[in-house]
């Protein structure tokens, strides 16, 4: 395998052959094609794209890179869901006790916080005792016995897209849509579930900024599936604010217990309803996405979800009180406004920062070695397109150092934007993407 | 500096800063910026190019990343001629000497043969006795006391671009303008002459394969002069045969040495006088091309060019009787000829392939650590357009080792495509191009 004709014939826009896209994945998982052709590489992808069938064959060959998780002794279709990321985006905490409430198996495996997003794992420690870690077989027992588990993945998982992704992260080549689909994929894939759904973030607060670009991804995503035998649907979901009106771990779980015990609902609820019904859907429980809806909103209802969820965190070694009060949660010491610079319409949200300034207050880590605060974080006062007075509460920061107030109120209020006209609200649906359709919502 | 930034900013097409410039020059040669950040950031120019001003400010970071002669003790204008390499391309001993005897100060600095081209320095050492190593005070005076040296380059001439170089080799990231204007141009700078011709070869043995692409490349080197403050000038000439009829070491010299003492003309000597006649306007010595020219054939008519090419072979401790009788040049032991293997009209050549076959014979090498064999080559005994009857000798292999005669001829007869239809000649001079205009010949 010449690796120059290789990165050659890419930067000419052709398709690279299976056998070469092995060499390439397997030269990076073992380090024998050396970090400046790979790096040289990637950044011909950025500029030519690959093919369906290339990101497939990449996405299958980095998952054979490493361990795949062997679900087949849990009954049914174990399914799975993934977000690309997003702030106050709790949904896997709402619909994974839902679905399994519904009878739904659901075999989740979550990462932790990257970069102004949350991570699932983060919020579930910040839950007293809870752990996420089992064995494989205590995760399957776990999943056979009560429907549902997330913990965090074990043993090693896509040895080829962790060596790619560090590579990428300093090249400038993190930005292509078939080497952020193969990599979100690959994982997904070696999480052994039987059916997948991906929630695709759109907007101020995702990777993907614009909604073609978003779509574009999640058909990559969903191509790839097609391609693997395995079925994969995608939602394109609106992060042009926080999903959720809280942002940090243990607020995050709060918002989560309150929606499943009826107390709140909102887009998180929405967008988690969304997600759930086509997972009962894609397991064979729910003939369409209403009659998923509507199991899910019975799971709601009925008091089951939030019974599940205690059972999870019980499970999983939590204390499952928090579900009947949330005063069991971590808390911060101080709670302290955010006053809004001038009257008008909150008309827009710079997401990102405001998953910026979660992290900046002790929610999430600035280097890989940081320990997070789970008591911190923000709820927001405010949603777009909400009439404010100036001085009224825009979002309410909860933090232990209080030396931390003055900067973040400062970015809080530089990330939303505020103006004479009513804006326009955007949707908080876009569109469903399968290998057979679009359908756009918005 | 951060890199990954600069990176990002190339890849959406934006220019870099001089001081991003710097660092990427001084990174690439001592090793502080990583080879696979400089790889990315290389395919990334590769997609979206230089500006005029970018490519000026990486050429003359390089040049600076190392030593850069000071020629300042020579009389008058020193001039330099750089060739992109060809196959039979003996311009240089053609022309240096008679320019040096028209009055041109020509302080060359010459390389060694590189793929399927020749190499003057190699040349020049298949003379008895020659040497192409020179302290600068030595290759100063030589200058200043006969007009002319052509030597090897001494100190670390451009680490920077040897760094880069080495790199793009291996990454797919040769084929760029910019870059290969940069690191052409930088190491011309560094040899500190006061006007360069350069003569960028066009067609099937050349680096640029296609006129416009040629041209592209000759206006983005004279460009990096212009904002350089030095001026270039450059001829874009065919390359779809061997320039000369001799290919190889010895039987280069000797095809020179036959032109000087008008035994000889053709193509070789036509390009040698559009070459050398701007050298001269460049110096001041001759008023424009044309007056240039006629100087150039007086020197050649007395015979006052090989009377230089000797004292400047004497100069370089070689035996200059060669220019009196080329019998003293070394001689290979088999002389075979390729035959046709058809009648019809000789239509194209694949020059690249003949310059192969060539380093095929041991005239080049195929590894930096070969020994070449001086004597050994090839003559072509047909040029485009020729007319020639199956078995008509199509070139004359000159070679020591006789079992590589077989799969030469087969090369060689591969190389030269025949036709039944006359096949229109490709024109030898394409364009001049200076910073104020692209004049086209055809």
């Amino acid at each position: 395998m010449n690796i120059v004709d290789m990165i050659l014939r890419k930067k000419e826009g052709k398709a690279l052959t299976p056998q070469e896209i092995r060499a390439f994945a397997r030269g990076a998982a073992d380090g024998s094609i050396p970090d400046y052709q790979l790096s040289a590489l990637l950044m011909a992808i950025c500029f030519q794209g690959m093919t369906a069938e290339e990101t497939a064959c990449l996405t299958m060959e980095m998952m054979q890179s490493g361990d795949v998780a062997d679900l087949s002794a849990i009954d049914g279709v174990c399914v799975d869901k993934h977000s690309t990321g997003g702030v106050g985006d709790t949904t896997t905490l709402v619909l994974v006790p839902l679905a399994a409430a519904c009878g739904a198996k659901v075999a989740k495996l979550s990462g932790r916080g990257l970069g102004h997003t949350g991570g699932t794992l983060d919020k579930l420690e910040s839950i007293p005792g809870c752990s996420i870690e089992k064995t494989q077989a205590e995760f399957v027992r776990q999943v056979q016995e009560i429907g549902c588990a997330v913990i965090g993945q074990s043993g090693e998982i896509c040895p080829a897209d962790k060596a790619l992704y560090a590579l990428r992260d300093v090249t400038g080549t993190v930005g292509s849509i078939p080497l952020i689909a193969s990599s979100i994929v690959s994982k997904k894939l070696a999480s052994g579930a039987g059916a997948i759904v991906l929630d695709v973030k759109t907007g101020s607060g995702a990777l993907m900024q614009t909604v073609e670009e978003s779509i574009e991804l999640a058909k990559a995503m969903v191509d790839i599936g097609a391609l693997a035998g395995k079925p994969i649907l995608a939602l394109v979901t609106g992060m042009d604010q926080p999903l959720g009106t809280h942002v940090g771990n243990a607020l995050e779980v709060k918002e989560a217990i309150d929606i499943l015990a009826g107390r709140a609902g909102g887009d998180l609820l929405a967008v988690s309803l969304e997600l759930g019904s086509r997972m009962l859907v894609a397991c064979g429980i729910a003939a369409d996405v209403e009659a998923g809806k509507a199991k899910m909103r019975a799971a709601l209802e009925s008091g089951a979800g939030l019974a599940k969820l205690a059972e999870m965190i019980a499970a999983q070694g939590g204390d499952p009180r928090v579900c009947e009060d949330t005063a069991y949660l971590p808390h911060a010491a101080y709670k302290i406004s955010v006053p809004a610079p001038c009257s008008g319409y909150v008309a827009a949200m710079d997401t990102t920062q405001i998953g910026y300034c979660a992290q900046d207050l002790g929610a999430g880590r600035k280097q890989k070695t940081d320990v997070i605060d789970p008591a911190v974080g923000l709820v927001m006062d405010v949603r777009l397109g909400d009439r404010v007075q100036a001085g009224d509460s825009l979002a309410t920061l909860y933090l232990n150092k209080p030396e931390l107030a003055a900067p973040t109120i400062a970015r809080m209020q530089a990330a939303v934007t505020i103006t004479a006209e009513q804006p326009e609200l955007p949707p908080l649906l876009y569109a469903a993407v399968s290998h057979e359709e679009i359908i756009r919502y918005a």
